[in-house]
């Protein structure tokens, strides 16, 4: 299930094709995008998302549609979700640079998609994961800004070639590792651990991207008396918490059961307690 | 000047939309593609262009087209190309992996476009260049394949994204440089020096793309004698050479004159035979 609206709020066939040969998002992944959650036709997090949206085009000089467009777009792709049958919709909103060598206008839609099966099952089991290393050091986002290491852009060919090597090795997921081997974050999701009373989490400035989900679980927790800490922690922490999850918009809070083969600290109490933080924001 | 062709042989619009909204390529950026220079209807470097491709499929574990739709692809646009009006074309062959959750089908085009006034303005007057880290070891790609730095795929915002940082400073193009300090590739192109009669490029085992165009040269050299090197060599040699030369498909092999700000030495008559042996292949 599909449906597909432009930002002046049609919505159109998804079936039909919408990009030129020669758009540079077909050509150079030159764009940026986000995914945000749905339920029952309430977006979660949708401000952050806007925000992280924008921030990443700043990143990318790109320019960007305003915020009013993206809300029509997104109204309209709701208005039109068949939430009878599906309560639950991944929500896209994507921006391209546009034609090459063009007029410079953006291309730009809206687009809501089904949570999967395999989604669903995963949230419901948790999820193996390998930690990859990615190869860079946690002090290059202020050195090299052109490495565009905290935008969401849709240069993605890394991060699904990281899920094909989890896949090959019998893994759901990854947990990328910098050069530093310290924790960066997954390909589509950041990184939580717990130890005792207090969550933590490895900070934006390291290179990665600022989770929308994770920050909603880290309101709520703060909220309920628990500490937080956004700070770098080494690969072995993920060995030695009372819990890992992957935070992401459509999974939300998934634990982690097995890292490299090795089975982690899995408390089923703790895991319903940090999913009910989190659900509890909605 | 735009020709657009799928892979059947068919000339279609380039003005119409190809990629539905959730093709991968568009999401994700999740393709591979190659650009080839054409001149007066001769394809320069086809086959070392189609073998790329390939690898660049394999290591994407992409499906991939028959070498023959390529060809046909390719033909049909060079047949439809206005050639008395613009004797030279930039060839680019696409490819991505499909409708997301289709039926693995990839989408595919070959598209003709004509070479621009300031490519061959760089080409005839030299480039200044700026180096900027990439903020990866030499050693990488072997122990992290996933990190696809042999792969040219379609998740170029990075590397448009170091062009638009050495826009701002004032230069023409870039030289990646290694987290050892030595000299990668451009975003675009292939680094050679001279030092002596010999020809120095870096090693794709270092993480970077196989120059086609870099390739084509050093054949040449080789055949007049010259001798050619394939080495990692720190920065400091970009200013220590007899000459330093991007080599890319459709700049051809220009000449760096200026490093950060920098001037290097030009030896014109130097530069008149590397370009001399390059075009002589043809």
């Amino acid at each position: 299930m599909r449906v597909l609206a432009t930002l002046d709020g049609n919505v159109v066939d998804h079936r039909s094709p919408l990009f030129r040969a020669d758009d540079l998002g077909v050509l150079r992944g030159d764009g940026i995008f986000e995914t945000i959650l749905v339920v029952s036709r309430q977006p979660r997090e949708l401000g952050p998302h806007l925000d992280r949206l924008e921030r990443s085009a700043r990143l990318m000089q790109l320019p960007l549609p305003e915020r009013a467009s993206w809300e029509r777009g997104a109204q309209a792709v709701i208005d039109a979700w068949p939430w009878d049958e599906h309560p639950e919709m991944g929500l896209k909103l994507v921006c391209t640079r546009g034609i090459d060598e063009g007029d410079g206008t953006p291309s730009a839609f809206a687009m809501g998609q089904e949570v999967g099966a395999e989604t669903r099952r995963k949230r419901d089991e948790g999820v193996q994961v390998v930690t990859l290393d990615r190869g860079v050091s946690t002090d290059l986002m202020d050195r090299a800004p052109w490495l565009l290491l905290s935008a969401k852009t849709l240069s993605y060919a890394v991060n699904m070639a990281a899920l094909r090597e989890a896949e090959s090795r019998g893994a759901d997921d990854v947990i990328f590792t910098s050069s530093e081997s310290t924790v960066l974050e997954g390909p589509t999701s950041t990184v939580v651990l717990a130890q005792g009373r207090k969550l933590l989490t490895t900070p934006p400035s390291s290179g990665i991207l600022q989770g929308t989900t994770q920050g909603a679980l880290f309101r709520a927790a703060e909220q309920a008396g628990w500490s937080t800490e956004v700070v770098d922690f080494p690969t072995s922490a993920l060995f030695e918490s009372d819990g890992v999850w992957l935070a992401s918009s459509i999974r939300r809070i998934t634990r982690v059961h097995d890292i490299d083969g090795t089975a982690i600290k899995v408390d089923e109490a703790l895991n319903d307690e940090i999913v009910g933080l989190y659900e509890s924001n909605y």
